[in-house]
């Protein structure tokens, strides 16, 4: 896939800043573009051919189209995708699946079972295609609806990181966001701009309720009284991922200056806790009750807050009984959190 | 004011346990407490006199009550907190201004005139009558609005922290918000409960118009997809507050082993900060131009982005340019920042 070096457009050269800035494509040869039809995917797809041209770059592309076989139109989405790839000397894999038929399977609603769908669908792809990563269109849009939604289902500061720009999708293979820093308006502005046609209702995301509501009811609302406020949620949601990979790292040095072990029954020094800052102490405690439990669903504030109060309470024998089996004990000198029933 | 010592409400419990938690009286033997006449201050009023009661403290009260000038019936709220400060024995200062002309010689808006209005007044009141704190009856939905404005004005991470329980409002004085704990709808509830008659339109709120948003478009709609989200919100907005404090401390420890002064140009060990995680650099870099400027109105992320990037490319010399003049040049070994204009 080589073409002229031309010049980049406004739109794409901040795609191929975004890219470098997070070595998106570091080590990467073959990438996989998850390309629904709609305007993001059909805005990420041309401007990587363009970017990849322009560099005379060697990665190859592969196309991911999944038709979630739920509306009469879907067939045409995937011929638009497949005929775009084809102009452009792509391959594209077209799958279909029953997806009321897998959620109903899976006894998951439609949302969760086609996210999960999309995800397999992609990892099998970049596995089959010997792919190092694959690309969606997420937009910093869609980075803002994300904040949006987790602050309202209290998340926390950390869940307020939202969508990563760079994940593992599957063992050696990543999952990136290219257009994380782009919003939705410039997407569509940048079809205009190159004539790029896309299918007004590919896209997967109205599927979720409560994202269709971020996106139609509460974020051009904001935007009204706000301008910008997009783009502001998804600069909150970049500077909330530095913190988020900061307080990590921190507390995975603690722990393990502390011999806990990845997982399995929890031992701290109950005096070192205690004296650490309340945002540390607060992350040391729930990573604790994570490796105890091998997870945290259920886990909530509340629970944190109430094996916090062992720390100051030194009585040996006290103890704080969480949901699914999980107890916070005080043992003299340490806090012991361990699990009756184990979530792996 | 003495009463017998009855036994608490839940909702004067939860007040009680968060002035504990946060030690929001220690010290305090004479309180302000600022009473609009609107349910939330009310609420505030009448819990604080109950608590009081209950533990026999010997916590002075003073009610404060500013009548902006704008309503007809603003007298009427006038009379209705005099009457009731009275009632519980508990003496009222209440002053009239014409908030109209003030915000016209302040060249403000009515919101940003009202509210320093308010504050100065409460100052005033604690200052003369020698109380070391004053109380406003913010509550967990204000501190959800909050939150939610500032994200959309894209505060940041740090700017979520929203509503301090306790801050400075003046030398000596502290300015406490027992009620953020409880929700607006605990308060409506508790007046209800307890028969507690409030003005309904004496709140100062609406004033603004992106909290009068935030509180009639925004928060109800994201109740009704998320119930609960204003108490995640305000949940969330506690634990940024944490991380907040938590890297204000290291990051003037950092700068206090660079030797970096309070004021004027700050000149920093470019290795050394180009070391740091990403979480702690930025909030050095907006600090630093805090220092060197001495504020940071108009600097934005990008600005800070842009200061970083000097870290990276050592040449002597090469500067970046912010505004209201200050500059970060590259001076072999060194970042500096330093200001031709100074803010102060």
């Amino acid at each position: 896939m080589r073409r002229p070096g031309k010049r980049l457009t406004t739109f794409e050269s901040a795609i191929d800043a975004s890219i470098r800035r997070r070595g998106l494509l570091d080590g990467v040869s073959r990438l996989v573009l998850a390309v629904s039809g709609g305007p993001d995917s059909m805005a990420l797809f041309y401007s990587i051919v363009r970017i990849l041209a322009a560099s005379e770059s060697e990665v190859e592309l592969v196309v991911a189209h999944l038709d979630h076989g739920l509306r009469a139109e879907a067939a045409d989405d995937a011929r638009h995708v497949e005929r775009a790839a084809s102009n452009a000397g792509v391959e594209a894999v077209i799958e279909r699946i029953d997806l009321t038929e897998m959620a109903a399977q899976r006894r998951e609603n439609l949302e969760a079972a086609g996210r999960a769908a999309r995800y397999a669908f992609l990892a099998r792809v970049a596995s089959d295609r010997g792919a190092a990563a694959a690309a969606t269109g997420h937009t910093a849009t869609d980075q803002a609806e994300t904040v949006l939604m987790r602050l309202a289902r209290g998340s926390g500061v950390d869940g307020l990181a939202g969508i990563a720009a760079s994940r593992e999708l599957a063992p050696g293979i990543r999952l990136i966001r290219p257009l994380l820093d782009v919003t939705r308006e410039d997407v569509v502005a940048y079809c205009a701009d190159r004539g790029i046609a896309y299918r007004e209702d590919a896209t997967n995301a109205d599927l979720e309720r409560s994202r269709a509501f971020a996106r139609h009811e509460l974020l051009p609302r904001l935007e009204r009284v706000s301008p910008g406020a997009s783009s502001n949620l998804a600069r909150t949601a970049r500077l909330a991922d530095d913190d988020r990979v900061y307080f990590e790292d921190l507390v995975a040095g603690l722990l393990a200056e502390w011999g806990v072990p990845a997982e399995g029954v929890v031992v701290l020094p109950a005096e070192a806790v205690a004296a650490l800052p309340r945002a540390l102490r607060g992350r040391v405690l729930r990573e604790s009750v994570r490796r105890a439990r091998g997870g945290l669903s259920r886990i909530e504030q509340s629970h944190i807050e109430a094996i916090d109060g062992l720390l100051g309470d030194g009585r040996h024998g006290r103890e704080v009984v969480l949901p699914l089996g999980v107890r916070a004990v005080r043992r003299r000198g340490a806090l012991v959190v361990e699990s009756d029933v184990e979530m792996r």
